[in-house]
């Protein structure tokens, strides 16, 4: 029941009304965007038909920039909580599996290990963590905090986190469940087990309240890339979703996540590296830039200007002609080296004010793809063919349409060359990416018997 | 779009296998219990179809009794996550509310506002959410404590964290999101309002990332019946649900609570007071009584000992003989009175050891019924007309079956008296409870414009 390993794993990353920040503005967008529960349903089944291993829910426990309270022009501010989301997609699908981003800065995890292992038995075995950090000020001002935690900590407390979580999930041996109604015995107390952790940041005896996951674990997701979001992936993350833009990013990237897993005692492909991939499917690469053009267009300055700002370290530019010339610009305290970045680049490809800010709104740093399906389709072979990436989660600009033209006229392409699967290979989301189910930590003496 | 105010409300407590502690035993119980996520998609559809306003999931956020880790006896011990399961039950069901039980002691506000504001949008205005605070040793050692928050401090955090939750609630105006794509304004921003509360357990900014639930507030329930409990339930339950065996004392908490929300500012009506009922439909009362005496005969000892012990302050009979007079038992540090009537009680009636355990794993302190339908109707209607309730939570002794029979014998017959719909009269939860929509307080001058 696993995959053959050189197939591409595909994820759509579902996200309101799509990707870039002006979507919702398009005719065909979606009433409501990230408030429509059946939008949500139509692309997890879409997805699920093209044989995508999985849908992918982001997540932020705040309203996204404090300024656009003040401008009311995204959408990236109300949506479904991801857990209740993908719960009521579990009945809505069969196959595909369901990850969402749940935070190990604001939350305990007695109640996170509960929430994925009760989503994976009502998904039968197809539930994903994504583990992430919280860093915003946003979701630090909504949990007590005046600032942020300090990044050292938050990774701490992520590792010991996640420690926890895969410890309750073992609390049940996964037959420890007798339900012998003749004798009475409902289960046998020989195959639970308390977990009696305490460390630095908890302190948990467990058992965990549910049987354990149909998975063993619900699949276990990543999205950090600084060098302490490398070491938890490499250490506990079977999937990673990152972002780099290069071949050349991308397979650096590939590299030493894969090598530091080594230094865990962990084979490589027990993790799948996606990065995110921002497709648009055209008639030519010209007509799809020309489609993405038309998104760009949509981008009110009032969102331009602050997202730029952030992006120039406060500066903003809203006092000067949107079509002329970007002026010369002050470095402030914050990112520098990005700044000066930013600046350059303006400067060399002798961009307007809109135009600067259109570079910034765009592609949400994620690597896009604008072509033909042949293109496109050639740019994933040879990213997933050259060692950098086992697979891709798909962030389309623009939803439903733009997922649907992907799933229309690149997975039938990537099908033809045999790069992705046209047919489950396994009912478990861990089965169809190949994972193995993970034994329990005690159960490890009786596998032999 | 308001009920009858002379209709009897009705839900249905929905828990494994049932509620009596051997129901898993009996031939007909649903394979895995509170691990069948069918069981449950069944029970809810069922109970839809009988009219109940709403399913009710209890929780607790843990292993119930630390004993049965020991002894394997009971299904207590492993079940969904409520709010993963009502999600999912969203989907399975088009008009029941959906209560589920949410922790104020181990929980964030944010997190709580947030996911039931996500079912509520789900389910497009069926969610409930019952307020507890959380009381077992075993929660306390999940969540970092070595000991449980004391009552006070319990009570005090649950009405902070309450305030928290409909503030947060209240971050949208019902109408804030414009959605106007021609404009590229998304929402209101003077519609938008942030919370930023601060207070002695909470530190909360706001806005919620979610848009103002359906219900305005999904509808809040209580379960607490200490003088702390009824005094946060006359100031801010919806519905409570109670366990009062006697009409008497159904009476005298009835007139207690609703007299206290006077104080509050508000209507008795407001308020629908649920007391929970353990039913059993028989072809008359003995044979009824000779049902539950077939599941009070599974009841195994090696688990009737130990609850028996803790209503006795520790006191274990284990080694008298089953069927044996109760002995003579001395009064311990713990609850003395209690006791001494469990011991009276026993010596009164001439009870063995294997028939007092019986008595106090039988009911769980509900209010039981066995009788007819006819007689059980009977019974329901002298309770609501003589001022002892508004409506009632049927708690079945097991399921499926406990519930299918009051739902084809007992609700046609107060159909027929005209004590309970016969269709929905509302959409969501709150128009078939009877219940006011809360307006946001940021918009109480808009109402009138």
């Amino acid at each position: 029941m696993t995959t053959t390993p050189k197939k591409i794993r595909l994820g759509a990353f579902i996200q309101d009304a799509g990707h870039h920040i002006a979507a919702w503005r398009l005719p065909s967008a979606p009433e409501g965007a990230g408030m429509n529960f059946e939008h949500y349903a139509q692309l997890a089944q879409r997805a699920e038909q093209a044989k995508f291993d999985m849908v992918f829910l982001g997540d932020q426990m705040t309203f996204q920039y404090e300024e656009d309270e003040h401008i009311g022009r995204t959408t990236r501010t109300v949506t479904f909580e991801p857990l209740t989301l993908l719960s009521a997609l579990a009945v809505n699908t069969r196959r595909i599996g369901l990850v969402a981003t749940a935070s190990t800065s604001y939350n305990e995890p007695f109640n996170v290990a509960r929430k994925f292992a009760s989503l994976d038995h009502i998904s039968h075995g197809r539930a994903g963590w994504n583990v992430v950090t919280s860093w915003t000020q946003g979701e630090a001002r909504n949990f007590n905090l005046d600032q942020v935690i300090e990044h050292g900590l938050r990774y701490r407390r992520a590792r010991e986190f996640v420690d926890v979580v895969t410890g309750l999930w073992d609390s049940w041996e996964d037959d420890a469940l007798l339900q012998d109604k003749e004798s009475g015995l409902f289960f046998d107390p020989g195959r639970l087990h308390v977990l009696a952790h305490q460390g630095e940041f908890f302190k948990v005896r467990g058992p965990l309240n549910i049987a354990r996951p149909p998975q063993g674990y619900p699949v276990v997701v990543q999205a950090g890339s600084s060098a302490d979001g490398q070491q938890l992936a490499a250490e506990t993350a079977e999937v990673i979703f990152t972002a780099q833009r290069s071949l050349e990013e991308a397979q650096a990237f590939y590299r030493s996540v894969k090598s530091q897993m080594q230094g865990y005692g962990r084979h490589p492909d027990d993790l799948k590296i996606m990065p995110g991939v921002f497709p648009v499917v055209g008639e030519s690469e010209a007509h799809a830039k020309e489609k993405f053009q038309q998104l760009q267009e949509l981008v009110h300055p009032e969102i331009g200007w602050p997202i730029l700002a952030r992006h120039l370290g406060g500066f903003d530019l809203s006092s000067y002609p949107l079509d002329g010339p970007v002026p010369d610009l002050p470095l402030t305290q914050g990112n520098q080296s990005r700044q000066k970045l930013l600046i350059d680049f303006a400067r060399r490809e002798n961009l307007t004010v809109r135009q600067l800010y259109w570079h910034v709104t765009g592609t949400r740093g994620h690597w896009a793809i604008f072509g033909t399906a042949e293109q496109i389709a050639d740019q994933l072979q040879e990213r997933f063919e050259q060692g950098g990436a086992d697979g891709f989660n798909i962030m389309a600009p623009w939803l439903p349409g733009g997922l649907f033209e992907f799933i229309d006229h690149v997975v039938p392409v990537l099908q033809r060359r045999g790069l992705f699967r046209t047919a489950y290979e396994g009912a478990t989301l861990r089965e169809n990416l190949g994972l193995r189910r993970p034994a329990n930590r005690h159960a490890a003496g009786q596998e032999r018997a």
